[in-house]
């Protein structure tokens, strides 16, 4: 998908919401467990009560690969399950020598075909070139997380800001985004800066303290530029039989208020 | 295993050597893809032909994501048949949110039963407690890569040596190993000076233009303290149906280099 694209289903579901699927066994609803596949069930519930007010889903792989190869079966089938027009986004953060990034970058937009896929900086240019090569798929760099441990590497000498302002230099705002925690209100002015065209995915919004509000009116550019991530919150809002209908009635209140802010900002 | 044990299968063997079981379809013997686990049965021969001369093995997992579940599958089974007295270490370069490095760690360590797990520094301390947990367990940490690509974000304001002194307080030299590339021989002393005591595995000898001898004289510790690895000049030498005899001929040689300079250095 394009950054074009992007925009034009951002302003169709006036929303930038991005899912996290996590699925864990042990805490979807307990009557998801008498399928033969719990995992694909439990998501195919999940994109259905959610689809219509998301632009973007976001498994993280750590999930499915703790479940061996039926975990990996699960993935490719959600995967298949997700409408054409949905964003994807392969949470890896992976980063690793010429060759191993080439076999994972053929893995998940190839084989699992995802738009996008999270990386770690670390290992420099050879380790994420190779991923940029493919046609209409994106990077998603770790600048900032939303964790604590951000503050021991990321913060060192301002590693987050030289992160972004030789990456960008890799790519374009077409094929490169940034991991940018929501906690980190103070440094999203910095981050624009750099960068004021780039869409950021943007965690930590809700539990772990960043305010909507605020990240988007300090994100926002003039695509709208921001994804913002809500896992756990939406997907396990209930364990009832009908935990579907709390989790569409979750993200159709966090839609509202994207709807508002958008509104405000004039990008609708 | 523990690092006393290690030791103990370095000296028996005399070798710190290492043998990195990247399984790419596309490069093994042709002669092999006749069998229902081909990446099973090239690996089954590998490990016949260096067991005696090697104490680890490192397997990158893209290598079998790639492969899908059946590469999962594949991985199982080489894992088995690794004799037990052999360090195992995933090559993950994983770095994620607590809930997520326990699912990896749960993952490598219990259902595969590696001993350890390479690791990136970028997201700091919580990224990687979850693996510090498991008893006998190892976290390798990235620390200074063979990659052109080391240059970018490693080198800057030496954020390698900063990786190293930060994180050595997250653990002692019986649970944390750092990777460190065998073309930065300069940087060595400097690493030394920070960790007299920790094992480093070390990639870049041969092809990347790293020497074993040097290498060895500057990061030998009291209990050998290295792990050289090479993965694609041993297990690639040859593609004739009799590839493990080529296999075995080189393991051998660097073997007795090995042997060589441990008993130079007093250490068998």
């Amino acid at each position: 998908m394009n950054k074009k694209d992007l925009y034009k289903n951002i302003k169709k579901k006036r929303s930038y919401l991005c899912v996290g699927l996590d699925s864990d066994l042990k805490k979807i609803p307990k009557h998801l467990l008498k399928y033969e596949d719990p995992i694909f069930e439990f998501n195919k519930k999940i994109i259905d009560a959610t689809a219509d007010f998301v632009v973007a889903y976001k498994p993280n792989l750590a999930f499915y690969e703790y479940l061996g190869p039926s975990g990996f079966n699960s993935l490719k089938k959600i995967l298949d399950y997700i409408p054409d027009n949905i964003f994807k986004i392969a949470d890896a953060k992976r980063g690793d020598i010429g060759n191993t990034s080439e076999m994972y970058a053929k893995t998940y937009f190839e084989t699992f075909n995802f738009d996008a896929i999270t990386l770690s900086p670390y290992m420099g240019y050879d380790s994420i070139q190779p991923y940029l090569k493919f046609k209409n798929k994106w990077v998603i760099l770790l600048a900032l997380t939303s964790n604590k441990g951000s503050e021991d590497f990321q913060k060192y000498n301002n590693l987050y800001l030289e992160v972004i302002k030789k990456s960008k230099e890799w790519a374009s705002n077409n094929n490169m985004m940034y991991v940018v925690g929501a906690n980190n209100e103070k440094d999203i002015t910095k981050i624009r800066n750099l960068i004021p065209n780039h869409f950021l995915l943007v965690p930590g919004i809700g539990a772990q303290g960043g305010s909507l509000e605020n990240i988007s009116k300090l994100g926002f550019t003039s695509d709208c530029g921001l994804l913002i991530n809500n896992s756990r919150n939406i997907i396990y809002s209930d364990s009832s039989e009908n935990f579907n209908l709390k989790v569409n009635e979750k993200v159709k209140t966090i839609q509202a208020d994207m709807e508002i802010l958008l509104k405000k900002n004039n990008l609708l």
